[in-house]
């Protein structure tokens, strides 16, 4: 559908923003459903956050925003109404007007990455996990799957303060759930491994952790989708472990916030 | 070309929003030029464009704005640069991001207008011309046609004072136009008679002057363009004048614009 005065508008916030995938997934999902809406790319800075939040706030046909690095935790201040989510995570990934005019934020990047799982056939319940990463992504991982009902989750970061805060939000929401800040124990090996820092997206990042401290039958996984498949993927895969890509995640974040926006991509 | 993460951003921003159609042909300009670009249009109200416009500012992929209603005069002082026309108009109807990061206005109504009427073969250059309505795109219109050599200018508006305004910058500007504010005289009548305000966008509007005054030869001109034939325009087209219509202005401001975003569209 060509865009017209009547198109309704989502954006996706970011910086850098070259490489974001937002714009092809919803503006595909809006030409299938034949809505007048487009989503486009926009490079806000951090430092600029709040003035760019500022005006967007006063586009009458701005519908929605997915926001990515580094907004995620920035954005809560300047929102009306978190989700439960979003509070307890400090962060959001999608922010939206409701109908009396306020912004609302929610963060779907934890049941974004437990759903891609499940979708793959992995089941996390009763399992246990070690997450590297405690930053906005790690965190609303974290909380995903302890809300899914993993049976123990050790989370590592090189921030132990943030490590620690996160540990005890989790441990606090889900009392059942066995929550540790631990590094990697291969002599107690978890079911699944997950990168959720950035290490693996620039050539030359060290290794996040080495797969083959683990037994094969740990699944391996991945939350960076460029390159798809990461030095940690590949380096598990040699080591014959199976893997899990970024895009499963990023996939089933797309479709949580494609319904948070009012639409079912399913249907 | 589907939009992605490095798509440059332009906007049309002004309210009413839904009958702009900037989007359309800027989109099928980037499109038929390969240019990963896209237009869309962006709803502000009066009372927010300043903290809209602040927050466009920070938003780094955005190249361009196409300025309208009720925009075109307030935008002038939040803009960092005006061209002579804009800064003698008090008006603009575009702006752009320059490489240092100023933010540059110019105006092209009158422009537009102009280059509408010669790509039809009418001359302006020695002819009487009767403007009705000195806002911000009759201000323009007066500007360009003195600026293309019309003989006399005859400016007319229900706001007195604005209408000496326009007067007094036109023939300061240019001395050897004969311009006065007067009303539409039959007894001297105009080569060109010219509606430069919204009377005819809605059922019921007044007639902005009555083309049965005015001899066969004089050419009835309107700005409006929807709808394309105004009812000044089918009631001089009933007593055999020939007219024009807005939309060929509109295609010359939207050359214009399309020219100073860096776009040759006749290329």
């Amino acid at each position: 559908m060509p865009i017209d005065g009547a198109t309704r508008i989502y954006a996706v916030i970011g910086d850098p923003i070259a490489a974001v995938r937002s714009p092809e997934w919803f503006n595909t999902l809006f030409e299938r459903r034949r809505v007048n809406a487009v989503l486009v790319p926009l490079h806000v800075a951090r430092e600029d956050l709040a003035a760019a939040f500022h005006g967007l706030r006063a586009i009458r046909n701005l519908d929605g925003l997915v926001v990515t690095m580094p907004h995620k935790g920035p954005m809560c201040a300047l929102l009306d109404v978190l989700s439960p989510t979003a509070r307890a995570v400090g962060a959001v990934n999608v922010a939206r007007r409701d109908a009396s005019g306020r912004w609302v934020g929610d963060m779907f990047d934890g049941r974004g990455c437990v759903q891609g799982l499940k979708r793959q056939g992995h089941e996390v319940t009763g399992r246990a996990v070690f997450l590297l990463g405690a930053g906005a992504a790690g965190a609303a991982i974290a909380y995903a799957l302890a809300e899914a009902g993993v049976r123990a989750l050790d989370i590592d970061d090189h921030d132990v303060e943030r490590c620690n805060i996160v540990a005890d939000t989790v441990r606090r929401a889900f009392p059942q759930v066995q929550v540790r800040r631990a590094s990697l124990d291969a002599a107690s090996p978890p079911d699944l491994a997950i990168n959720a820092t950035p290490l693996g997206m620039r050539p030359g990042d060290p290794m996040p952790f080495d797969p083959e401290l683990l037994p094969s039958s740990t699944l391996v996984v991945d939350v960076i989708t460029k390159p798809e498949v990461t030095p940690l993927l590949a380096r598990a895969l040699s080591t014959g472990h199976h893997v899990h890509t970024g895009g499963f995640m990023h996939e089933g974040q797309a479709l949580h916030a494609a319904l948070f926006f009012g639409f079912d991509p399913q249907r």
